[in-house]
């Protein structure tokens, strides 16, 4: 296998299904220049993890953005069943988690298209994060984390750009939270970007998503191990961490997709037991969910990303409370694409958006896609996403 | 205040906002005769908590059976100021839980029919459950209480009839989990009951509903005081069990209610703090909720009566999956009403349910009531539920 060192802290690039895969780690705020955060706090040093798929062109004008929802990391696309040889080896050796969409040929076409996908700061995926060690102290940052927002992940995309020597970007494109940096960076960013798309997101959180963020949060916090964030030394608080995945689960699949998926199945079983332990088909997935996920997330990250969640309000930020004036800052082209299933967040409130943006006579395309999948649709719709999305990312900008 | 005993356990009859309440204690099945359970345990000595609304007529005719709800209790109606001398005082000398429906001239007419309202058993509010001195080991019964269902609540409702000489109601009627007992009462009972009145209840629970069960008693059985049950002695599994009444309330709301409650709001504050605190309003809403229900609900009655939810299914108990069979055994006239928003219950299975005994060529009125308040509705639609269940209850028996 091929390497080349491509920056100062750790770089290989990888022949894989993409092509050339280059997972960079990269030292973006040096410690003597912390970044002033959107809530006040500072942070420095700042690493940032990020993978490329494709060839950047001569003009540097072919780079698609994408940007990754809660629990996802810079591995969007491609594997390597050879990476065995670093801590990143047990996400290098799958497919990416939009490896669907992502690759020649693909909705996002790496034969034309440079992609970035970056690891946002406060995840632990290898861009800095609480888990991170704090050069003051020597030790990880636990809850001494500066609270991280939308806006600072789109400012920090910014300067990864800057890094790059990338002036403008084709196109940001993101599911979920991914989808909210998608809307933050057209606002931030105008005369960057050409193109936006934004699938199952909304400008803001529901009462109810913050409801059942808090819930989670509730169940980290509680557990007996989470030791106000410190709990790096010794056991990690990982009952609760799983009942806040095992919840949030629920809230990615639709009524219907579990009524379909489950129902009322036993699990492995003929008749009930009369019990506490597994007896239904839906309680076996959500506990393995919830196992799974504490090998592979770390609790402080799932409070700072859930809290950045709960806080992005584009209205607020960028037109005082109102949507529309604040959608009169957009300047690209902006796809739309809700689910009709997803109801943490749901095609009305979509639907909404997209009309604050024709409100500001710019052109909008907002495609509600019928879905049983629920949230989880972005991710596993790869027909309607790439039927969608490639066209639209390959046309000509359309909007002045 | 005039009190009298009426059974050999316990009971006061207290003048009321309803006229004369009974609150009783009963000891219905004795030790040497021990109840066959559903599910194959056996629970002796069972005692029942009721109360009673109004007058047995001479012919004890008019009998109306309430049904509670998973945290509900034999309170159903009246309250009293001045009751602050037993353990019920802190529930007596406050208005019942479902006292806008039930009383003199209400939707349920104090001044026609007789109201019973039982506490079930596996509940923590004068019934036998899991709580209770278990005779064989002088300890509370802890997880060493039998599994019950709906189906034994309802033979429970049953042998107090028995015991009180009432051959058959006039009718039955509850909301969600006592919804159930109606339906499961109409089935079980076709010749004891004239009319039966299923309030935001489906035959089965759905996946989703299965799911947020299973999440709530997680967060209850990994609570480090939990003690696989035995936790009477010492400290409570409070966050365990606040944790599943937060969720649990998320469900008892609708998005847009919430919405329209708290949407974003802060509390107590103007602008975020930037932390893990209570930020949101809606966070503060679920805290309480959290806080108050640890204080008056047993941990180990909410994992046995969340489980009776997870298994009642009348179409597998009485039409071996077929619910259309199912409800060929009904010969009461049935009223269903279902709330527009109410997601956990939600009307599109109370159609399929009316459907069902509408196949069998049984009459049903069926009423889908537009609220915003989700599955709360059935206690806050004061004006719909009593304009639709009181002519109905007023009426003569329709069906053959």
């Amino acid at each position: 296998m091929s390497k080349e060192r491509i920056d100062p802290v750790s770089a290989v690039a990888e022949k894989d299904s993409v092509g050339w895969t280059h997972v960079a780690k990269l030292r973006l705020i040096p410690p003597e220049k912390p970044l002033k955060l959107e809530l006040g706090g500072r942070l420095a040093p700042i690493d940032i993890e990020y993978e490329t798929y494709g060839k950047l062109s001569q003009d540097k004008d072919n780079v698609v953005l994408v940007a990754h929802a809660l629990s996802g990391d810079a591995h969007a696309a491609g594997w390597d069943a050879d990476a065995t040889e670093n801590f990143r080896s047990w996400r290098l050796n799958k497919p990416g988690w939009w490896d669907s969409i992502i690759g020649p040929g693909k909705a996002i076409d790496t034969d034309r298209f440079f992609v970035i996908c970056p690891n946002c700061v406060g995840s632990c995926y290898g861009s800095t994060g609480p888990s991170s060690i704090n050069p003051e102290t020597n030790k990880p940052y636990g809850m001494s984390f500066p609270m991280v927002t939308v806006e600072d992940w789109t400012e920090i995309e910014g300067r990864l750009l800057d890094h790059l020597g990338i002036k403008k970007i084709h196109a940001i494109i993101g599911g979920s939270l991914g989808g909210q940096q998608a809307i933050e960076f057209a606002l931030r960013f105008p005369d960057r970007v050409e193109k936006s798309i934004v699938l199952a997101a909304t400008p803001r959180l529901s009462a109810q998503g913050l409801a059942f963020n808090a819930v989670g949060r509730y169940c980290i916090m509680n557990d007996p191990n989470f030791n106000e964030g410190n709990y790096y030394e010794g056991a990690k608080p990982d009952k609760g961490l799983a009942a806040a995945r095992m919840l949030a689960h629920i809230t990615y699949l639709s009524d219907e997709g579990m009524h379909d998926k489950f129902g009322r199945k036993l699990w492995d079983k003929t008749d009930f037991e009369g019990g506490f332990g597994i007896e239904f088909a839906v309680e076996s997935y959500l506990d393995h969910q919830g196992r799974a996920f504490v090998n592979r997330f770390d609790a402080n990250s799932y409070l700072y990303i859930t809290r950045a969640m709960d806080y992005y309000d584009a209205a607020e930020r960028w037109g005082g409370g109102d949507l529309v004036k604040a959608c009169s800052k957009i300047k690209c082209d902006m796809m739309i694409v809700s689910f009709s299933s997803d109801w943490l967040y749901p095609p009305h409130e979509c639907k909404q958006f997209s009309l604050a943006i024709t409100a500001n006579r710019h052109p909008v395309t907002y495609v509600n896609v019928p879905s049983p999948y629920g949230h989880d649709s972005f991710l596993v719709e790869t027909e309607s996403v790439t039927r969608l999305v490639k066209p639209f990312l390959e046309s000509k900008k359309e909007s002045e």
